[in-house]
């Protein structure tokens, strides 16, 4: 809770379920980051909160940004980012929206095989292609799959590929895996790159760069390293795998920046028991699943939830949405603690939920409004 | 697949992904339920597709509906709904939308708890009230939890405070589990709700309707009884547990009604290989999780595909949505059989995606639209 998102909760009533974002703390972590990693470039991940005033926030302060989809890089540019700051990292594109940006000014696409990097050959080129890198990404709180990248071998022949077509070999990128607790985790993936740079190096292929993803996690209920745990341990591994040879960095920060500038302001709607013998209180919010609370399926993230009983004596609770569907329950398996004197018509303070939330939301399931997100 | 629907899409281009909804296979759906259930009264579950034109058509059919919140009233009025067609079903309301409801003339409230109720009683005074019981929905595919209703013996008890609350103890509701491939499961909870009919009508309080839920199947890739075969077990059980005393019954279908009328038409956006030694192939659409397709979480629900190379050599892929979200992964636990000749670019029709499609749609995540939903 900062004090700026204090004070407009004051100034304002509650209606329905709203995402207060600091956008003073999104500087300090942006900040935070710059001061860790002083080499290292930051393309924000629109997709954490697109937010036009967090761009606009984010552009002026000389951030990149990470681009999904074409809609994200043209509000990007809608926010003053120019298109050379801008990547279009989704290595499952849409041919003729690799046209589009590149018509905007983009230059540097990711891919991980055969068929996309012929598309941006097609569609975009003498531009900067990146490869991705299946990386395991053990050990985060919400593992990534399969799903991005490819084997490092594969990576090595579609990048010797590139030059052919037209395209600049640029650099390789991986992903940790989401809310990654383990500053340590970056090594094993950076020991690969400097391995395919040496092995594409000695092909006459020259790459400049590594995106070292995403990850950085945003503290909720645990605790967790803070930014310059991650700095030290990354630059540690790059002069260790690639000597004097360090190739230029960026991350692409996403949860690590907006996550904890945020709060959702959340009424309690219901608080019932299952049966007269069962001790254990139900309570429902005016937001759940389908409401922007979308991490919270296999109670993977565990919010912080500040009630107006701090001290008071805590109960667990089942805890749920208010739509008429069975899955829209947030946390059941392990219960949380809520005070027992919280009572139906008050408010609730869902802690570092600036990012993937007001995204997430669906689009007026049940009749309910997607989450609103104010910026102060 | 419809003629209908085939007609629309050859009319039109893609460009995005688009659910196309047949209303005469709604209306085919409807009398079906009519004709399998006369003396039921259908209540349509507006939160399975909300879209304007397939309210207006239910309203005129004679449809009543089960709305979510006081959005959803809001929609089935405007669709030409009188307000005594209209039941809240919702068992989680802010007090506040209870007595806009109210005003707007709806009667007819659901509830759990002991707190409902007494929000019922203060905003909607003089109102039917049914309540809701726990059933453990055994058998469904998308199972419910313990999230609706409560205890019958807490029912008893609350259906007999409600006269003195000054509310009219008007029935029992429960849910079997939607996408129920059992129609004997109705039977267990029908039992139940005739043995509380009988101890409350020895306390004098007559109860007059019994709200058998929705659950009613669609057809996806296994087969699934017809609605007859649901008619015939459910009237069954009346007659078995409510003798010469059958209530007044409603039902609320929502995917029995809808989710076999419409079709996504998909492009394929992405084949790949993980790596060149994998032979599976990654087929990624411009549709997923986030875009519409959420029920596929846990690969519960698998939709019929239909590629335009049907008869061609079957290959299993991994399916994944275009989001730079590793969750966004339809199925890879049970890869999907797709043909081998399928190409990027190529339209895919995702079957039976009339329910929980447009509304589950996020709203716009990594920069993409909702779904489009259009009614032919």
């Amino acid at each position: 809770m900062t004090e700026r998102i204090r004070d407009y909760l004051e100034r304002t009533a509650h209606d329905a379920p709203c995402l207060v974002m600091d956008l003073e703390r999104v500087q300090d972590n942006y900040e935070a980051f710059r001061r860790a990693m002083p080499d290292t470039r930051v393309f924000y991940a629109i997709k954490a909160n697109p937010a036009p005033e967090i761009l606009s926030l984010l552009a002026d302060l000389g951030s990149c940004f990470d681009a999904a989809s074409l809609r994200e890089i043209e509000m990007a540019i809608q926010a003053g980012a120019t298109a050379d700051r801008i990547a279009f990292s989704n290595t499952i594109k849409r041919e003729r929206e690799i046209a589009a940006a590149w018509r905007l000014g983009v230059r540097q696409y990711a891919f991980d095989c055969d068929a996309e990097l012929e598309k941006i050959a097609r569609a975009a080129p003498g531009s900067r292609v990146v490869c991705r890198l299946l990386c395991d990404g053990d050990g985060a709180d919400w593992p990534l799959s399969k799903k991005f990248g490819c084997a490092p071998e594969m990576a090595a022949r579609l990048m010797a590929r590139a030059p052919g077509l037209g395209l600049i070999a640029h650099g390789l990128s991986f992903h940790v895996g989401s809310q990654q607790p383990n500053p340590m985790m970056w090594d094993g993936a950076l020991k690969t790159c400097a391995k395919l740079f040496r092995d594409l190096g000695e092909q006459g292929i020259e790459m400049k760069m590594v995106n070292l993803g995403g990850g950085f996690p945003a503290r909720y209920l645990r605790d967790v390293p803070n930014v310059g745990a991650y700095g030290q341990a990354i630059n540690g591994s790059l002069k260790q795998h690639f000597g004097n040879r360090i190739p230029e960095t960026i991350i692409e920060p996403g949860r690590g920046l907006v996550g904890d500038a945020g709060i959702i302001r959340s009424e309690i709607l219901l608080i019932s028991k299952k049966d007269d013998n069962d001790p254990m209180r139900w309570v429902f919010l005016d937001i759940g699943k389908f409401g922007g609370l979308a991490e919270t399926i296999d109670e993977s993230i565990r919010y912080p939830i500040k009630t107006s009983h701090e001290g008071d004596e805590l109960a667990p609770v089942v805890l749920a949405g208010p739509t008429c569907d069975s899955v829209d329950v947030l946390y059941e398996k392990e219960p949380y603690l809520l005070p027992v004197t919280i009572e139906i018509g008050e408010t609730v303070l869902i802690e570092s939920t600036g990012a993937y939330t007001s995204t997430y939301a669906s689009n007026g399931f049940n009749g309910f409004d997607p989450l609103r997100c104010v910026c102060v």
